[in-house]
């Protein structure tokens, strides 16, 4: 039986080469082609001594595929995606392109034209554990922001259950590789090191993409959402602690029990009775979740944990992927997170 | 002119040490005595190498001090310091047990009885931004918590100015000094580092002090804190973000201005155009407050960033030390951050 | 068929659970009993999140297995070993007990009389890039501890092909899980963070492991070592910094091929062109090796990376259980490197 | 009395903002100049936010001074030196422009021509433990580079008495504050963070210099150095670790109060009976050092600690300020290291 080809349009930046690792270790489908502007011409193995040893060239464009993941800015990447999807390519999108349905949100949060709002229609979100069946159908998918993954499954239980009012507080702390493999004086190590700060006050493109996303999950009432960036000085993980008031009397317990319930099936998310550490989830694609209740103000509070760049990109990326190709949805994500 | 005598009872945690690096170098006092327990009987620069050079004993007991920081655990501080009041010498009390006014809540969040209630009502809280003249007249003060230092200066000027809805969000992010110097499963370098956690979900015992302090500044309102704190992997600093409801139109320069004129005099509180980051710093005991509103749910965010063991702890007990005293407010505090 | 059971004696500390770790994703054994004390009766993914969703209990005593991994600490090992293989259970140690073949020299640096002389006569040095055909016929592997497993790959070629003059310096580098799970001074964060220290100068226990390895390939001249460890603040990794005199007259090229040469089928070497980073080895078995000639000294440096917990223990070990069960040497290793 | 005036040429840079925390602290002397290219025309405070509050205006041209240092990269700063020193101002140049004596082996490291070669003779090393007085009556210092600093400090003893054979090998380990604040693959976060790695092993610019410096303790033997320089994922801190064959029959305590010895009357050398921490050393000028004979090689190893961007930067600079001026050598130097 021949194996299904995968490739990667732009391999260097960091959830590109997440993605290399995963696929080249994925045992249902053979990644075979990766593209890259400045390092065309290299061997992968020499750009990325971790993958030393692997035998692929970083070419300038993409060869001969089923399945294309882009890891292109924004953009730049609908383009691409337009371009491969013609040639009957399915196209897993990790840019933020075909997130907002949309197009005057996408346009004002983007500052850019949609080169291609024709494929908006058609452009499925990518979070398995909230629209699995359509991500099996679909062509094109729209793979979640890391925020977004950490906000909203945090929320969608206590959501989808009516159990809380829709104006919510999400306090996200994320690890530097979020902010890419670009160089800036915000992730120069020794003015990052050591220190704890919040940006995008002023409103961050993922604040869109997680009110879009829980709005669909809370049918009866306008959700809105204070979003608030963290970058705390680690390389991989993503801590959100996301803020609600109940509508219900509910224990703790009851909560707890209600979440799991939602996600008793999930292979990627755990409920846990003590509250999570980003650690526990290094190089995996778990999400850990813990739900409390604050005791005198009554808030309910989640804490979620996620490798921002797994579970938060490429990880999620390969579970969409196995989906559309009706693979086991866990196949080449079994990997354990990498303790201490 | 002779100087005035100052020790330390219980130097070797991480506030007491610090305490000895700032008395050493306060041009207007001479720290004299040090006390701890299994360290008694060595030399200071010899337990701790960065004071080597420093020519002082640790002993068992206080020596003859005109003023007195004790830097014990809660319950054991309580019993010290009534026996050091005893001797006429002024008290800044580190640990917790002067900080609540109402004995049921401290014993309800400390698990003990306390052992100076008599004392209580002379304490002064010792935050200098809003009791300066308190303090200047006590002969007893409750150090303020690091947690509570961080949330009471973001939150006092829109309190103070009925600026928003008393019910607030307090979402802390410590470094791991701020979890003290005892060998815990927490502080073990391997399972914290690159790692980003939340605790103390059922209750955290720095939410009443904070509650009781941010009370005062609202007097039509009673107000309701949630707080979650959080620790991120690096040694010292602190960031707090404060979420509430704006009471009022106004525009977000409206409310820096306010926050500057509220904070116009104060030497250790700078109010920024842009967010701040914890490791401005390091070693100082300086407030970096930046407010915003967000921008689609007009909510108000307030940042602010302390040296947790500094203006969290040591720097402010100095600080207090000098308004008792009647000593420039800032002596021996003027050191810059250490960056980066 | 049936899969071959395998068990894991002592899995709570850091070296056990990542053995857990990558043994429960081996596809050629299964991983049936783990055993621990303080955590006896608890499920594994219970007390380590990251496990999470794996059924196995943490039991007193070892189950019904073929292989057996220790993990104790040295002394209580070889007891638990010698037990064992009674039971006709091959065994690989991790602990240092049967590493050494002189029994002396074990007594002087470990401080206790060896509970196992007997087995020392049969037990190999489990280094496969040097013991490939005995790892394989042996029934008792002694696991090369962390150090040896860098100075040991980066100085094996240059001291085989007679190239150096044997009196080597080491200077070793290491993160902070290598110090173990304990809670120490040492391994508390806030007294190890942002900070480098040498440790052991007095004479470490790995000095003898490495002398003893390497003079079994310094055929006519006695090897000295000179080893220094130092503490560098991070959770895995180990960069080891060799130097030695060179014998013969050759250029860095040539060194570079001779290195390439020697270690050509290895799949766990790669010999490159520019300085590793410990970074490209995280949670891979990987040995990345470099060697240079001083330019003004014409000294020969090699420099190697590993990660202190997987080629430096529990990879290394399954590579040997492979090699003993005649499975292929790099199943259940494949796993690239988590990046960045 | 008027103040002395002081000016920083090219504030901007790691080390000359470091100066600039010194010298705003210092009592004998008045910080009135700050210059930077891209920064000119705005407060040093707005760009440098844990200086907020100090009044300086970032220049494109320094203003009326007593003394100047100049922080600007080579070439460039023996220009600005020259037109300063016309102007009777004296120089301290943090540039490694007047650090080697020979003007050959500055054009065959720095590959540019010496723009100032006149200016060579009368420049005096300015590393205070070896050459106090020079630098008490100089015009020109050449401010050491940071891995000299912490070498030649860990070896000045021991070579100066003849102890050593002068083949030695020195392995330092730098923190990533050393690499500048210019952006750059190597100090960006993701890449470094938890991650050690070797450089520069072709030749580091600090070699010279070092053998230069060691060559004049050492009158009957030629030295030759073997240099690593290494980076560890940490801001600040420097450590070398230093190897070198012993001459002499002599006891590791004798070899401790030799070095004690040596730097008897130094405030800021402190030879310690235990390895030290850079942590020890954070902010501070302080150099820890820490000789020991390796017990099975007799090999010398000395360990030495400082701050690279104080003793090994912007407090060396004050240092020798304080010389030239007359001023007590510590004044303004005494704070304490920042612990934890």
């Amino acid at each position: 039986m021949e194996s299904i080809k995968v490739g990667i349009i732009n391999v260097t930046g960091y959830i590109g080469i997440d993605l290399a690792r995963l696929l080249h270790q994925h045992p249902g489908v053979s990644l075979v082609s990766v593209t890259g502007r400045s390092a065309a011409g290299e061997k992968l193995g020499k750009v990325f001594p971790h993958m030393a040893g692997v035998d692929l060239d970083i070419t300038a464009e993409l060869g001969n595929v089923d399945v294309a993941f882009s890891a292109l800015p924004h953009a730049a990447s609908a383009e691409a995606v337009a371009r491969t999807l013609e040639q009957d390519i399915k196209v897993i999108d990790i840019s933020a392109d075909f997130r907002l349905n949309d197009i005057p949100t996408y346009e004002e949060w983007y500052k850019v034209t949609h080169p291609a709002p024709e494929l908006l229609g058609e452009a499925i979100y990518g979070l398995p554990e909230i629209n699995r069946s359509e991500i099996a159908k679909a062509r094109l998918i729209a793979n979640p922001g890391c925020y977004p993954t950490s906000a909203i499954l945090a929320l969608a239980p206590a959501l989808s259950e009516g159990l809380i009012d829709p104006d919510i507080i999400v306090d996200s702390k994320s690890g530097l590789s979020g902010a890419g493999r670009a160089l800036t004086m915000t992730t120069h190590f020794a003015e990052t090191n050591e220190s704890t700060s919040a940006y995008a006050l002023g409103g961050h493109r993922h604040m869109p993409e997680i009110r879009q996303e829980l709005q669909k999950l809370s049918e009866d009432q306008e959700v809105s959402i204070t979003f608030v960036p963290h970058l705390v000085p680690m390389t991989r993980g993503m801590l959100s602690s996301c803020y609600a008031g109940l509508r219900k009397e509910i224990s703790e317990e009851e909560v707890r029990a209600l979440y799991r319930d939602f996600y008793r099936d999930e292979p990627f998310v755990q409920v846990l009775d003590n509250p999570p550490q980003t650690k526990h989830t290094l190089g995996s694609n778990l999400c850990l979740i813990y739900p409390a209740i604050h005791p005198h103000t009554r808030r309910l509070i989640v804490i979620s944990c996620i490798d921002n760049l797994v579970k938060g990109g490429a990880g999620q990326a390969v579970q969409n992927m196995n989906l559309m190709l009706g693979l086991p949805e866990t196949m080449g994500l079994e990997q354990k997170a990498i303790y201490p």
